[in-house]
């Protein structure tokens, strides 16, 4: 009834055809009294629990965006009625309320399945500093999860879950997607708030969804997402859209590193290969400053972040720390503000270096991880062998990016790995449509399951903050005027055609050539592509259209209004009727 | 020839009558000679460097926007050629280029008189804190001038300059303009560059002008202000708009605090009762939240920026620093890198707290000081009595707010007051007309001059990042949907009429009511308003208009074209035609 991974169209589907989330309370009760890797929870919803928690939503409303998805949440993020530890035992509180992400997710109707194993502390990217053992790959039990956000990626690649929830400063929530062949999205710092969530480094801390699929990940982001009066780190933003043919930045010569892996090294060459098959332009590009600023946050005085975090706790309870953890920790009290300063000075200054890479690409397409290591290697080398993993992650929190991490292929050793698109800050809606195209392109499927089918993402939503806008003429795809569209961060969401009231005529004079529609009782269908614009964007967009042409309201097919192209009348005088050829497309090609 | 407050205006004026910048130069080297106040410069530029500038300038272009305007620059900013001391003898270096700022000046033609006095390090608000004598008050030589940027303002209040660069991290480019009945423009931080200024907080310093009247310290900004690929803290960003009639927030009852001045208490209120007559709403808020964070510059570890920025220096010359500046330097050792992060974490929260405050209010109307003391007195008391000053000034820059501080008039006492405009961040632009307004009703002159007219602010410039409209018909001032322009932030930028070839409909079954312009040959003129909306909110506005209205390009009667309102021809079958009223105003009173 259920597929091994739990995608939320197939959990959709089963209960379209009758399946319950009881039934699906039941499975996952099963696979969990079956899992592998003992280590994913460290408290899973007990099983009456979820049942009677399953029971109360069928007997509640059916019509909310994430009714009867089961997922687990990382252990450092508040749910009412559940302890919170951190991975630190010693360090348990019991929160009376829900973070902020958990209220949304249950108002939502979403199922919480349990609280997931990390590095304590949210401290690590490789999973095995937890007291509560450390979480495996699911293609290879010797070879670790990635961390800090191990068990929720554990738990949603073998299918004990449908998303998993997991915390990102320098890579928590995009290292254990690359090492479980999964999507990790990250959000933008300050798009979802981190209110009931124990920091790490709460300035640039951000809450991340792991998924099978772009599709998922993007919904349940969508649902967390948004400005909380609780956290004063939340911002509403204007979104930044993407060109459907993005120019991708790649790391040159001198900075690709993989400490070896020639695996991983060829699944990057193999991504940014499939992403010049799906349209974008590669821009190789200096990843020297990057890797600069993401030195800061574990080499600079950023780690008091998360000394400032436990402050009290760890002055009375050092030896209840993981002792990697609290060497990390514990060493950060020999900064000083003016340490700190200087840091944030230097981060400045790095972000005004790498502006006009950003002038010169629309996103960065980096491995996820430049290698993984087995569960030994990494304990023999706890701390340089975990920096490793951070290598291509570090700096984007602190440089306020998004970044959708996606699988990218199995190594010939049977291992997973994976690539990771970075945008400017607010571009996370503008950028999954990219990543969910590369991802299908990889064609690994989605966690244990390597040939499961990818559901796609639905791209004609009009993205919150944009505007949709009917073209008609010169601004169609492969049209003269269509990148003024593209360069402002347009996307096409369809095509369609008016309702079959409207007369397209061939205007006089104009350069390049352009048509004027207007509406008349004796008209018909026109073809137009419906593209979606920045506000902002929209704005200038119509401040620059000329006369004789504007933006009023089209009728579409289905009947719904939108803004799009019109003409005045008086122009018509000396145009041409070209209404029979049913689009400017037509017409164009008949000349 | 000149008058004895140097606006750009009046400048202008005597070159447009046949004066030239060597004209200026010899008024500006006699009044510095006679200057009353030895105290204003650390550095004057030499007289005869100073027409060798002037006959540069003259057989240069003319066509510059500051072309032969003097202007003084506070000497923690770099000019090339020039020593920058920062006020403090021992610190002085000789940069070989200009900061950015100055740069911009000098492109755009500005004249610099020389480099002024300033509490050392920008570290103050009185301006008694410097070895080269402490400025005084214009209006009473007992008294402080203010500070840090204590030499601009009195050289702009007593004729030596046209406007003068101050710095403010605390309310530096505030507190001044207060004590000598001028204008202080003080930027969103990040508008303008700090590129080769001293720092004293360097993520929270702005470059400030002080001039006569608000016209002419916009004009300054909007020359220095751009994105600079030298300080990575400017942002370019959307400009905010401020409705014509805000709605402003005043102290309330238990925040109202002027240290006994009733002089200063009465101006504050009589300030708030001639913004409720220019049209604001007034809204009593909390100021607490705000206070908290003022507190958290100078009593939390912000304080360490200051440390930062003089760190080695510090280190090896602490004797040569002002006895009061360099406690507050030295003390600053004591704050760790967890007191930075956690203040900042603070200022987050307030940031948070403070929110529900701009959902009720556009702008913050708050004394620009409470009070002023005499030399003898802030001498006497040096620490305390200069945080008195900073009352009400220290949150803004914390916060990223823009500001301009406006005189408010004289008490009996003869002594000048000011009061401050506080918007969000960037309404710089958005928040001048009404600051512009408010200083003209407080009918006090500029700077010594009590009696000289104000030069009026023209706010029939398109804004930056706005986007001009014309409106025809229901959302002309005063008709149902202009609050949907006054919401959004739009601003009235004039009245015209279209050229006369249009003609104007009454449309059948609107609610409310609403014509239909169309162009035609045997048209007519018809009324209009030109306003102005933020790219976004005039996005917004356009995808909201319903069909058969929309925005297409008028011309108006001086042949521009601008977006403007327009109707689908096929909606006029039933509408009547009311050209001949001329505009929708006059056939609605027709009714």
């Amino acid at each position: 009834m259920f597929p091994e991974i739990l995608t939320i169209a197939s959990i959709r589907n089963a209960y379209a055809k009758g399946a319950t989330p009881l039934d699906l309370a039941e499975e996952i009760i099963t696979r969990r009294h079956a899992a592998t890797d003992p280590a994913i929870f460290i408290l899973p919803v007990a099983d009456d629990a979820l049942r009677a928690a399953a029971r109360d939503l069928m007997a509640g409303p059916r019509d909310l965006p994430l009714w009867g998805i089961p997922y687990v949440a990382k252990d450092n993020i508040d749910v009412a009625g559940l302890p919170t530890t951190a991975g630190c035992p010693a360090y348990a509180y019991h929160p009376a309320v829900d973070a902020t992400v958990i209220a949304r997710l249950r108002a939502a109707g979403a199922l919480l399945v349990g609280k997931t194993n990390l590095d304590q502390f949210a401290t690590g990217l490789n999973g095995t500093r937890s007291p509560h053992g450390a979480p495996r790959s699911v293609f290879n039990a010797d070879y670790v999860s990635g961390g800090s956000s191990s068990g929720s990626a554990v738990a949603v690649a073998s299918g004990v879950a449908s998303f998993g929830l997991g915390t990102d400063t320098a890579g928590s929530g995009r290292v254990p997607a690359a090492f479980n062949n999964l999507v990790g999205i990250k959000p933008t710092p300050g798009l979802v708030p981190n209110t009931g969530v124990v920091p790490a480094c709460r300035s640039v801390d951000v809450v991340t969804v792991f998924a099978g699929c772009v599709a998922d990940g993007v919904a349940v982001r969508a649902v967390m997402e948004g400005v909380d009066t609780g956290d004063g780190f939340t911002r509403a933003a204007q979104p930044v859209g993407i060109r459907p043919n993005p120019r991708i930045g790649v790391l040159a010569g001198g900075e690709r590193e993989f400490y070896g892996n020639s695996g991983y090294e060829a699944l990057y060459d193999a991504a940014i290969a499939r992403a010049k098959a799906l349209g974008a332009t590669i821009v190789p590009f200096d990843y020297a400053p990057f890797r600069e600023a993401a030195a800061l946050l574990y080499d600079g005085p950023w780690v008091a972040e998360r000394l400032a975090a436990v402050d009290s706790f760890y002055a009375s309870n050092a030896a209840d720390f993981d002792p990697t953890v609290g060497a990390i920790i514990g060493g950060a009290g020999r900064y000083s503000a003016v340490d700190a300063f200087n840091g944030r000075y230097r981060l400045e200054e790095l972000r005004a270096q790498v502006a006009p890479v950003w002038e010169a690409v629309d996103l960065l397409l980096l491995p996820t991880s430049p290698t993984i290591y087995s569960v030994a290697d990494m304990l023999a080398d706890p701390v340089t062998k975990n920096s490793h993993f951070g290598r291509y992650t570090n700096f984007a929190n602190l440089l306020g990016y998004a970044a959708i991490a996606v699988p990218a292929g199995i190594t010939p050793d049977g291992l997973p790995g994976g690539v990771t698109l970075i945008g400017p800050g607010f571009s996370d809606d503008g950028l999954a449509a990219f990543a969910a195209a590369l991802h299908e392109s990889a064609a690994c499927g989605m966690g244990r399951d390597t040939a499961a089918a990818i559901p796609a993402l639905d791209t004609s939503a009009i993205p919150k903050g944009m505007i949709p806008i009917a073209v008609v003429g010169a601004h169609l795809t492969g049209m003269p005027l269509n990148h003024q569209l593209t360069d402002a961060g347009g996307r096409l969401l369809r095509e369609t055609t008016t309702d079959p009231a409207y007369r397209l005529y061939a205007l006089d004079g104009t350069v390049p050539p352009k048509p004027g529609l207007v509406r008349a009782a004796d008209g018909a269908a026109i073809k137009v592509e419906i593209w979606a614009l920045p506000d902002a964007a929209f704005g200038r967009f119509v401040a620059a259209i000329p006369a004789p042409l504007g933006i009023g309201k089209l009728t579409l097919a289905d009947g719904s209004a939108v803004s799009g192209f019109l003409c005045e009348a008086h122009a018509l005088t000396t145009a041409k009727d070209i209404t029979h050829f049913g689009g400017w497309r037509a017409y164009i090609a008949s000349l």
